[in-house]
């Protein structure tokens, strides 16, 4: 369990002024973690470690280069090689080194604070308009959860399911391995995928998917790794969360309703996308609250699954949201629609329970390897966190209020995740944006006759 | 498709007389590649690339500074960084520069060739009873199929599914994505996992697992990787696989069997076995032959799925075994016993089916990248290749020679995988053995009440 320190102090205010802005994602109480490089550079300019305030980004190695930076601070920083394209090194060493950092960032960053850096701002900080992002992090493997049982329940009923959710829902974290490959940043454009599916009269189709959805989620990044047949006790689980990202599990779902015999491939492999800053376990240490109620039909918890800590600290209070702006609405000038509204409390399982189920087998986890939460719905219908729910399975439309309707995801339709934790009348802090934009499919490439 | 040359000529033999040993794995005709250290040097000895020939491991890094490549065999050597833990680089490019590096080995290794190997052979060569082989590459990802109706139709029947093969196995390669972490050499100790399953009497269960199989397969290795969002057409997969290995996909039964909803998970994870030399598609190349035939209940195959290629050269004539020892077995001395002898033709799908699949959504291969066949089990009793198959499911006990029975592995057991491609009067060569012994569970680690 992480302790609170001056770092959460909820009145502690930064010299810059786009940190203090009432709804700001990025607080001086945030400092997430990511990668970056300058639009000005070569697109393969190699990206940096950076932490993001306001409206800044500030980059780590020239801080370091500047002599701010010393003992764990430093050792977090330089661990992250010139070659290396992600923060992989830095959270190999587990929360303590980035603890460090987090410390010393927020005295350079707080009003009153050191002043190294506030005097050398014009070149250790970059407006965020001027940076690109990369992936924080190489992901080795990618792990999605389902965990939500709203989610599961109305997914089961589309498909006809007489008991949606089975048992083995209420007894374990049930997660399927995820393609790692193919998870990109915030902003990548999505291309629609080709797939085979079962049509409505029974014949098999190739072809443009037409079925494309999101997927709501947040997702943890493993820090420090375990190791092969060495499972981790569930207070301990903690130690191994790094932080968390925003997670867009783009679906095609007739792809994976048709494919379904040993769980999603193609239907999900097209690609995910994560959110870029890392916003990590200390930072959101102040945001614990009490795991969710067990459903009363579900049985006592194994032993592996339970602990007192997990049960009062193991949830977080983050708040989830999902927005849709289509082609018409930004040729109108019209703002996006939100689309889902819901609560991280909406799942059955803690992140804990996620990883100690995960590695309960002597499954080793790595430094950067993503755990997703699966779609986090909720049972009122603005939780509905994905399209498949919101309408039905494709069976009623959702209306936009310009007119247009929905039954799956269009070309040129953009979607936006958005997480908070905190808030009303508290400091909060925000993951930034999770955004990608549908493409149209390409044309299939046969082999020649 | 990959043409024959002399590096394929059946009556070309070594000046190293254990390769033209009858039945040995590596002849000149195979050169595998693998990754290597010395058994006399420490641990974390960083391994390098070298290939097998008889009862020897050719150091190629040293080859190289003994002057013996130029041109593309040099660039396949050299792109392996010595920092490197694997053969990615190399494989990245291509299966041409390996080709060029092929055929300069074949002409030193082979009698009447060139000298300037032979002659320092002392410090070039190492005997293979002196190193210590590591994984051949990185595996980013690992996906694994399920291609053999025969497996597929049995474990169904175990199940009790009135419809075991459902249609979806006939249109499409079935996989789901597999744990890449776990992934190790040959030879690691496969420690018995815990883990949860419901108990006969319905109850839950959670602890060492009972239930614990082998499961023999061929997996390919990606080569040359795919792009986002870019599929690769059936007649230019084969441009994408590097070559092959054993695997042996340990499975804790009673626990896949209890957490299926979305597919594999746990009962996966724990650990996989691959065999530590990567027999070049370019050597299996004289070992193409027909796909296997569709069944007569199958559905013509859709066109992204079919070329005349593919039906002609798509399959491989590899024969494969899986064989036991255990611990009361060598005790008394005596030898293992096989459990299965089956063929790769036994599988629905060819590796370029698989892999042309797997990318039909856009989802990008990278080099190194492991896909597995799935259990290649045929239907005579035989060819059940793993024990769930050959038990009924803990249901009819294997009867060994020796008087000992087994429903599951127990623990002491070893298995040991072994494939050849062609023989019976033909050149044959072999992938040399994929071994693990398992060992007794470790108690489970609770949190302190």
């Amino acid at each position: 369990m992480i302790a609170l320190n001056a770092t959460h102090d909820p009145a502690r205010r930064s010299w810059l002024a786009s940190a203090n802005t009432p709804g700001a994602d990025f607080p001086i109480q945030n400092l997430p973690l990511g990668m970056f490089s300058l639009q000005s550079e070569a697109d393969a300019a190699a990206p940096r470690p950076a932490v993001a305030i306001g409206d800044q980004v500030v980059d780590l190695r020239a801080l370091d280069a500047a002599g701010l930076f010393s003992g764990d601070a430093a050792r977090a920083v330089r661990a992250v090689a010139p070659s290396d394209l992600g923060l992989n090194a830095m959270m190999a060493l587990g929360n303590q080194p980035a603890s460090a950092l987090r410390a010393r960032l927020s005295e350079l960053l707080r009003e009153g604070g050191d002043s190294g850096l506030r005097e050398r701002a014009g070149t250790l900080l970059h407006s965020q308009a001027d940076v690109r992002m990369h992936l924080p992090c190489r992901i080795g493997d990618y792990t999605d959860f389902l965990t939500s049982y709203p989610h599961t329940e109305r997914h089961g009923r589309f498909k006809g399911l007489a008991d949606p959710v089975t048992p083995v829902f209420h007894s374990l974290p049930v997660a399927y391995h995820g393609r790692a490959s193919s998870i990109r940043v915030s902003g990548t454009p999505v291309r629609r995928p080709n797939g085979q599916w079962k049509a409505a009269d029974g014949s098999i189709q190739f072809g443009a998917v037409e079925a494309m959805d999101l997927e709501l989620e947040l997702a943890a990044l493993v820090g420090a790794g375990t190791r092969l047949a060495e499972p981790v006790p569930l207070d301990q689980a903690g130690e191994h969360i790094f932080g968390y990202v925003l997670l867009n599990d783009w679906s095609a779902k007739s792809v994976q309703w048709w494919e379904q015999m040993l769980g999603p491939f193609l239907g999900k492999s097209f690609m995910s996308s994560i959110s870029p800053w890392v916003v990590t376990a200390e930072a959101l240490a102040p945001f614990a609250m009490r795991a969710p109620a067990r459903r009363p039909e579900a049985p006592p918890l194994l032993p592996y699954l339970h602990s007192a800590q997990d049960r009062e600290r193991g949830g977080l209070d983050i708040a989830l949201e999902a927005w849709l702006s289509t082609a018409a609405m930004r040729e109108t000038g019209s703002g996006p629609v939100r689309l889902a509204a819901t609560h991280l409390s909406n799942l059955t399982w803690t992140f804990g329970q996620m990883l100690t189920h995960h590695c309960s087998n002597g499954c080793d986890l790595h430094p950067g390897d993503l755990m997703g939460s699966g779609t986090v719905s909720g049972e009122r219908d603005d939780e509905r966190a994905c399209l498949t729910e919101i309408a039905s399975a494709g069976k009623e439309p959702l209306h936009l209020p310009n007119g247009e309707e929905r039954r799956w995801l269009q070309d040129g339709d953009e979607v936006t995740l958005r997480a908070r934790a905190g808030g009303e009348g508290r400091v909060a802090i925000g993951f930034g944006p999770c955004a990608g934009r549908i493409l149209p499919a390409l044309p299939y490439p046969l082999p020649k006759a």
